[in-house]
């Protein structure tokens, strides 16, 4: 089978200058891929213009006459902007003309405008997002949620444990991923209530492979393969990593620019310091997945450049290879009757 | 007026072997300081038997024939371990023998027993736990509260936002700090109601400089110089803080570790790395201070060694010079006057 996906070609901080140059890269790397991109024709023809046959029978353009801003709610997204290339290349895929989109708008948007059109799968009541970050083993850890939900019930945790863990199985080859709850490490005060009965809810299903609470800093040990928590607390951990790594990052350029000397030692160790550079480069883990959803999408970051977006495609190809939405269904519904029969 | 500060001699990881050197390194560098070791004498009476007669003078030890562990849960330090070090260290500041403690004891014991014996001062429900964290500036941003609350209404946001701005005008000759409620950055759902309600009640107050909802990452840009949580929230962002820290720290001493020309090029930016992490270094900002009791108790990192240590009685002396809890009650008084006016 020949992945389809619609790319959002509109959206995010650069649109097409980003999404139509990162396409024609991925579409050399990946022979067995079709790209649909999705935007104003106008502009992304001339784009495209000068490709060879062998790229032109891979892609298509889809025309939307409108895009949804950065700063757009969610329900003008919704409502005023029926023709956008969000809610196009979500149509798409509703349609089963792609198999997947992704898209660099703004988050909010995108998952109102996919909860709409896709519906959730049976047996989730609310989408989260999920997204890999490195740890300290040269692995990743998927965490969830990261921003969809606030105020998460235990039900809710239970359920992104349930697709946290089949993600992670799918996209990583991992067997039996180990699931942690995100809590806080003062004992007899530990944890919230919400917490502390989404761990009676998961520790009793046997398909999940539950190993109890995780602190903040074992997102990046490599204790777990999965990290669950509400939104709000995911969101911020997000944003404290990246304030962080982009610190270190300024301090250590600051180092090595103060003077001729240590301009000298930057010198000598540039290749060391593109390694760790490359290693730890956020680009590298660009492409949110909006789970529990009847379909597949990807958020890119909005900001993301050319080889960034590519990864985010490759986290599209991934999931339809894999078929996640339902391998999510279909383990949901085993794991809610094994819920019924404890209970 | 010398300060007196009492430190509790045998909690923490390493307990006197660190808490005893760090008192007389600190003796040594304050000549205006007094200090008394709490805990069982014949352990810390040696330590300190050859120490010449000027140090002596200023140093004291108080027998405490009991130790709280570092996994004794709150009710039994305060009910089984009325004779522990860290009970008596903080007995010490309530008979005004001493002007602040300091321990490395566990957190949840010592706001225990720092609540129970000190009680909160006028206004304030909840006591905090608030830390200075390095930001891009170079300077400090204060981050509170860190996990001695959870699920903090609307009124204890405000409390903590009050507690902040007077402790970082304090030990940071800041006049008007700037103060930012944590939130997530995504349009429409921005936030939960708590973050929410917080705001309407932090903004018609004037004496607060509060300048908006901030996000993770801008701890570290130095956007403001409080950031005001929940503490569920806080122990994440300052977890997952440490947890970054440590990976990339792990993984730049590999990168120059990995062959003989790598090492070579650590060697020669040896100087350059060594002051990198000398800025970044987590022990200068040792020594979070547990807010709105009526007496000064400063928490060293539970693992914290000599030099760390110090920066924690550093913190004690700072606050007991600037009189810390008697500045939070007054401006609370003056602070809720003026909300009653306006409502």
């Amino acid at each position: 089978m020949t992945p389809r996906i619609a790319l959002d070609a509109m959206s995010g901080d650069h649109g097409p200058s980003v999404v139509v140059p990162a396409a024609l890269k991925i579409l050399s790397e990946e022979k067995n891929l079709e790209l649909i991109l999705v935007g104003d024709e106008t502009v992304l023809e001339p784009l495209v213009a000068d490709q060879p046959a062998r790229v032109m029978q891979r892609i298509s353009i889809r025309h939307a006459s409108q895009k949804v801003e950065m700063d757009d709610p969610p329900s003008r997204a919704l409502r005023n902007k029926r023709d956008s290339s969000m809610r196009i290349a979500i149509n798409l895929v509703k349609d089963g003309e792609a198999n997947a989109c992704v898209s660099a708008g703004n988050t909010g948007a995108l998952m109102a405008t996919a909860r709409y059109v896709l519906k959730t799968l049976p047996g989730i009541d609310r989408p989260a997002i999920i997204t890999p970050l490195p740890n300290m083993l040269g692995k990743t850890t998927h965490v969830l949620d990261l921003g969809a939900n606030i105020d998460s019930s235990p039900e809710h945790l239970f359920q992104f444990a349930v697709m946290g863990s089949i993600l992670t199985q799918a996209v990583e080859n991992l067997p039996n991923p180990r699931i942690g709850l995100l809590n806080i490490g003062e004992e007899e005060i530990k944890g919230n209530e919400r917490v502390k009965d989404a761990a009676k809810l998961i520790m009793p299903v046997s398909a999940i492979n539950y190993v109890g609470f995780v602190e903040g800093d074992d997102i990046f040990k490599g204790t777990v393969d999965v990290v669950v928590c509400d939104g709000f607390v995911g969101n911020v951990a997000l944003k404290t990593t990246e304030g962080v790594a982009k610190m270190i990052s300024h301090f250590v350029k600051e180092s090595f620019t103060q003077n001729l000397l240590t301009r000298l030692a930057g010198l000598i160790s540039l290749p060391i310091l593109k390694n760790l550079g490359k290693k730890l480069d956020p680009r590298r883990y660009n492409g949110a997945s909006l789970l529990g959803l009847r379909g597949i999408v990807i958020k890119s970051h909005g900001s993301a450049d050319i080889l960034s977006f590519t990864y985010a495609i490759r986290e599209a190809i991934i999931e339809v290879e894999k078929n996640v939405p339902s391998q999510i269904s279909h383990q949901l519904t085993s794991l809610l009757n094994e819920r019924r029969r404890i209970e």
